[in-house]
């Protein structure tokens, strides 16, 4: 089974959700500076969601390339991770609208876990295809940055509850500093592999 | 004619639908758990409606990788198709904000008996143009998962109407389940029809 | 310069402008058949602008099989195309809640005439680029299909200036009608040209 | 790394940006052409943006095409690209809702030059990898056009607050007009690198 749709339907899929937050920032009535204001929170977690979504598509496009072929598992593994990544244009507006106070951060902070979750899943479903000694089993390792980034939300959300939301909020900052850039592992190991074959 | 445009229509129509249902969950002004309760019921159709929408890219997928040409009325019965699961989104809102009261719960299955007509509508228009040797055919058998499901979209309306919404809504989830399992009856095919090659 | 990405953006576009017209059926706040009365017309436009764009993505399809390159006033072509199908969602919108009422009725048809003029230009500029004696010239001969379109949107105006807007209504469902079937044009050519090379 | 995903992403998002800025353009309750009336400086905003993100996937697609690969950080100044151009049916609603006013007309001029900017990013992304003597920085050489755009629309911004937003709103015109050509200096460094292999 090909790779090609579900790359296709995960674009857009993903492009959609990047895009459609844009509705959430509802043109205000006056023409003022000061009319904009109100908006600053919203356009605050619309940078953040915008960059997460940016960051999934970035290490969705990054896992695909050494994959060579997908099963129905994996479709759904797929769809799983689009399920809760299509839940961020409402807890992303939310969070912005209630000028990230408590539950709202928290929220946020869950879906973004039940994201990283099912990345997670969705590549180890990949790496039992392709076995032990493939590029993507290689390239993934025990995936330390995966497992990281879900304690980090679990943090971020006790936090939340305990201590204030803002410390909830830079912990996913955190989290989206550690990925922004993209999944070295496979681009290093894409080209150790060349090398070798050559 | 190539498939490849009906796939990339077929996929963004569906990523689409998928991701616009998430507009339909509104953005409660309070910032408490509690006011996250009213979304409930629109939450769980939301994620009945991912499922179904989800299943229909994946058998979608299947179906096209057996198919080798399309013709005008394959076009046609495709968009046909598309029209059924556009109306997805409105069924979807009506019965979650109507918390599956009685009409609601009958159109939503009504759409999805249309769609399910539809599907085998496009899996008989392709059938006709392969040939009844092709794999699609052998693939399909006579249906009898296509045929089913209609059968328990009218069972779960006409239950909806003289016993109670919720076992029509129940009869609904017992078709997501049955087509949970993406079509093995096409993986198996092309198994097959691979070894003989060989 | 290839026609990949022109047909995948216009892909984008049509599917896009496909799927959100259903955002204007708004979910009524009622529960009961009576509640979705109210919808009938806004429905029927549906309906029929959901045909018309599954129409120019069917046209735009076979259209696009016979080109072999396209040029930077080919993509301009194209984009002016795909700017008067983007205001079908809101000429039918308006249509739909004024119940066919005349001014929405003349507003529905002058987009439509635009468009139809849009996809003429758009196949001129193809057939200039490939020549008298290429397959696409051939397959679309004088074009009378897409003259007699434009004819009848006009007389379909002014008879809903003059007469009635139902007369004008009717003939636009009767150019979706004459459009409905595929180009056969293009389909016959291509087997033509075929037959020919063997 | 192939250049396909970076593609069919940029294109999904383009084409969602194109298409849902017509969602701006509320239906009014009336049925008269005064009712429409209103919706002229929306409309006359909404042209100007449509024109923009075709600029913008034209020159995209022209840029791609002299493409051989790209990396990490192209993936990230595309998708700093993307987010720019996002935030455009929210300056464009905000324009047409106020008729042009100052405040307005500024953040539609700063959010056209920040795309301006990224646009110019990426483009030194992709030379960076390619090397001097690729085609791509051929094609591109000093990139004076994207020079005098971002030249332009700061003039414009200034215009709009010393003089009048009509000033700076036709820079941005001049802009368009500007790019409205696609790219010519990579289609005729195609052509010739072309002949020379020939």
């Amino acid at each position: 089974m090909g790779k090609g749709r579900l790359e296709a339907f995960s674009d857009g899929v993903l492009a959609i959700i990047i895009t459609i937050m844009v509705l959430e920032i509802k043109v205000p009535h006056g023409d003022n500076p000061e009319d904009l204001k109100p908006l600053l929170p919203i356009f605050m977690s619309y940078i953040l969601s915008f960059i997460y979504i940016g960051i999934y598509w970035n290490n969705h496009h990054h896992l695909m390339q050494v994959v060579n072929k997908v099963s129905g598992t994996v479709l759904w593994s797929n769809i799983h991770l689009l399920f809760w990544l299509s839940l961020v244009p409402f807890a992303t507006a939310w969070m912005g609208e209630n000028h990230f106070s408590k539950w709202p951060v928290i929220l946020y902070g869950f879906i973004l876990m039940m994201a990283g979750v099912a990345y997670y899943i969705l590549a180890h479903c990949l790496t039992s295809i392709h076995g032990k000694d493939s590029t993507l089993a290689k390239a993934l390792g025990k995936d330390r940055k995966g497992i990281l980034s879900v304690v980090l939300y679990i943090a971020g959300i006790i936090a939340s509850v305990f201590i204030h939301p803002w410390v909830g909020f830079t912990l996913y900052v955190v989290v989206a500093a550690i990925w922004f850039t993209p999944d070295r592992r496979i681009e290093k190991k894409i080209e150790n592999n060349y090398r070798e074959e050559q």
